[in-house]
């Protein structure tokens, strides 16, 4: 059978997550988040961001935590502002325009955007009420195409956002690859700090399921839950959500699995690299993507699943790796051997 | 510390279940319901109700369950019949109506509607467009008051519906308590048969999350697949759902789990009754209702927790006693002699 | 041809209305709102109700008034208390629904609801954020029973609103009936002063359409344009809306309409009287509900037409007979005198 | 006083609708869309358009017809296809949105779109159902940028929709301007043959008010009015959409104004044009776009307003000058006279 590098959910949850489903098993609870275990994953989440009046709450996705989120933040005239390639723009079926809210988009090279770009559309929207007032930015970090913000851009979005009376909300459902990236700068404590909202993600790093909402704009914890019950995300047995971000932020592990899954990327990469092959997006985290000819594409895939991800002349395409806290090095060096041999 | 009859989640997952995901953990699979243990679950389901042209799809809760089923059946101007008790009329934070769709509530003794209430509704709206078009009956089974339909009733139910251009979706959070009740007649077929769609309760019949949407009715199958991922249900991890559905459905696990805890709530319902108490509503599923001296019910609150469920008069009120999968039998047998000391 | 009493907008507009368009027709005139005879209405308006800092739009129904500003008004999780006769609850093809937001619904004996009434809805809905948040409080003055609102009864509900920090909105589609009925001790000044908003009927009492919504609390005043605009209620030619109502309400022809009607209605109510009828509703508005054997409705109806509003038993039936700003003299005479000949 | 060149919509109606306004006045008509007016009126456009089956509504704006259409029409998860500069797109304030449909935007030179465009669209929506399904395609005739489509275009495009099952619908809130154009080839007949739905604009040719929603595709006709309702759209006295409508097309009225408007813009055009001026979008039709210096944009604007459409570069601009029904020759003169007096 195929190894699949297609994508970081691709098994189940580690280990750790599992043993501990099993020990509280029987512990009876209270339902719908109201249970120890989310209480004190809630507690271990503010204090590792720096942020004790945060408020946390968890749900089990991340088209859920951002659809709930962003339509929670905003009266029904105001608009959002995502990169081209933003999750919520082309990957959630429209499920921020379903909660009845406009998304702008700005074409972008790298998957970031600058208060430069977020301008823009501020401008070419000045004939209010016939226009929309833009009143929330979306970034993702570590992107979809793998890239990360340098705290420099994040504290310069956040300013401009807070100058301009726009929310940053940041859709972290890799923000463990993100933060644990070689070339990374920035803290969690910098998004309990420059942020208006952000979510952790849990599902594509260790857990089952899982993302947690962290709002540190006090204006816009009010009556959260209200929205959390209406929109489904409310589970009545929200320990299974509580105990996962238990075990993956008591210790380091949450940042170990991201970590793992980012230095087997890199090592493909530098194979990649070391034969010469250019790469569609410079990237420091779990996902990578080079562009090689069709003919190797076709070879690689023999043996390893992964996803075609742009063509870019007739005869290359970009290819899309992507790796997991599960990842073994023995697949890895399987992998960078059939790369080898493609020369 | 005190055992809790509150609810039927108050404790995580069946072991097998627990087994199963560990068993199952590095297996690699694709995202998005598109796993093989969802695929198989969803072949037992189809054979278990008796209809291979069913669609099934599993989300994490009930009331997104309830949202979504609802929300893409209708169009714009169709709205819903419920009893006022029904989940979704009262204890769902406006899920339905967030969708744009009125739910208009009949008021029951019992929590069952009947075509005669759903008749009257109609009959009061015959202003159209200036009063809008009822297109979906919703009913629980077990009802939010514990009790359950006979077959008649279904089948009328359903022939009502069907003459009356109408869709008939059951809510069945507690299906399977209701389809093990020592009074019932119904079949986990009847439900492929007798309704346009129905949901089959995971959650609260020893899962850890995990409600199937089963569609009989071909017209309402049709990209649905849509609707989950808008509204933020489809799980990247699907996996988790499909496991546990193939083991509470492979065997008889699901109906062994749901006739435990009923028997448990019988036990303690005769015990009640042996001593003279009324109930509020007369149940044979895992939610009893009887009636309390306000003082009895201080007393048997220092070891046991449940719900006050209503007041009768100034000195008794009804009590709600939830059991579950895994309520013990000790627990049991403590709890009737707190009862007897009562006396 | 049948002279009809079944509404209040079977004709156009008063004369002075289409006067004043002819008259200003080719001034040319910012679009939108922005013109000289709507900032005109508005100042006047603002004046007549004693509420310099209110704010003032005009919309062209009464539907389209109470959905924006309904929806304008609430978050996602919050709902609205009306009256189970209300307009929005059941003659609005579920609008307010459709807007994302429940309507709670109170039964009364004659269409106005009480703090009571309202507390009642409350105390069911303890259970958050499983239930909804309550926020706005609907009625309509008059009802749609033709009844009217003391000033005690409106200040009462004001100062409850107040305490629990719920919005109090008056449907205002016939609120200069209700002012010039002869029992009415409420001025025009007090919904500035004990509602939150309002909406003040043009299309009901003499306009071609037209209803000018008011708010009081300055709090919901804030980006309503971004409404109007986005409901589709934002005229281009707004100064058909101004014009109206600046001829409506420069001097008394708004109040003298609506005395006219409901003079009309009352000496018809009279003759009723007279006779001995009972009513289904005792009113002093321009809608009456004369009780009368179906064989005297089928006789009444060969010269003139109504509703027949509801079955009372086998053999009688409460007509409802509405009176406009242009129900001549002679008809009504002519009406009374086939009253007297079912004696 | 300065003239106003800034928009169509600037005075009240032709004096022939107002004169049909006095006539019908004190007639008593039903409400809510269903006199006699509205009825011939609905009878006289389906003659005109060639479609006996076509389903005829009166609104009252130009977005509402919109957002009323395009909502009734889509199922929840199916999108828009617009042009970057339709008016749905960026000028109706999310009203689309709002409705909860994701409306996608093509960038064009001349405001219309072919079927290439859309299929690039589509091409990177494949991913379903994580990406949205695309199922209407909405164009506008003329153009937000004053162009036209040509029959060629028009069956091309409509063509295309066929075989790639979206829908067309045509936002004519200046179709006549469109129809009457010298470079035109389409006719009304066309539009009941080559679209699913459009509508007809009133408000910008000559009335106070209306635009007729024509629906051509009898799958999309079912139950509109409920939409109507819900909406806030069906006005209580619908007479003053039908009169309207009767008016303009009992005979060639509607034609006749658009025609005007047309002929007055281009010998403004051809001013400019005689002493060289470039233009934005070259336009047959009541919207121009030169391009002036600055320094002459500030002269011209001493007499006339008009709207500086988009800065060229640091010294030149187009400007947008709309001419209407009534815009007189001897403004026109004027207007030009002082063009002269620039060179």
């Amino acid at each position: 059978m195929k190894y699949s590098f297609k994508n970081d959910y691709a098994e189940g949850a580690h280990p750790q997550i599992l043993e501990a489903l099993i020990k509280t098993n029987l512990n009876q609870q209270n339902g719908y988040g109201l249970d120890d275990f989310s209480s004190e994953a809630k507690e271990i989440i503010k204090q590792k961001i720096g942020n004790p009046n945060a408020t946390v709450d968890f749900v089990s996705g991340g088209t859920q935590a951002n659809l709930i989120a962003i339509s929670a933040f905003l009266r029904p005239h105001e608009s959002v502002v995502s990169a081209s390639t933003g999750h919520i723009f082309t990957n959630e079926s429209g499920a921020i325009e379903a909660t009845g809210h406009k998304v702008h988009s700005v074409e972008t090279s790298n998957g970031k955007i600058s208060p430069e770009d977020i301008q823009k559309i501020i401008d070419v929207h000045q004939n209010k009420p016939h226009q929309l007032k833009q009143k929330l930015v979306y970034i993702s970090n570590s992107t979809e195409l793998g890239t990360i913000y340098s705290k420099q851009e994040l504290v310069n979005l956040y300013r401009y956002c807070q100058e301009n009376n726009l929310y940053l909300f940041v859709d972290g459902a890799r923000l463990g690859h993100a933060l644990t990236a070689e070339t990374n700068d920035l803290k969690l404590e910098d998004f309990g700090k420059y942020t208006d909202a952000f979510y952790l993600g849990g599902t594509k790093n260790g857990a089952l399921i899982g993302e947690a909402i962290i709002i540190n704009n006090e204006n816009l914890q009010e009556e959260f839950g209200f929205h959390l019950k209406q929109k489904g995300a409310l589970l009545a047995k929200g320990r299974l959500l509580g105990i996962q971000f238990q075990e993956l932020l008591r210790e380091d592990l949450y940042f170990d699995l991201a970590k793992h899954a980012n230095q087997q990327a890199m090592k493909i990469k530098e194979a990649f690299k070391d034969f010469g092959y250019n790469f569609f997006s410079e990237t420091f985290t779990n996902q990578i993507f080079p562009i090689l000819p069709n003919t190797q594409i076709e070879k690689l895939s023999q043996n390893f699943d992964f996803y075609v991800w742009k063509k870019i002349d007739d005869e290359n395409s970009a290819v899309r790796i992507i790796t997991s806290w599960s990842t073994p090095d023995e697949i890895v060096e399987k992998f960078i051997n059939e790369i080898k041999k493609l020369q």
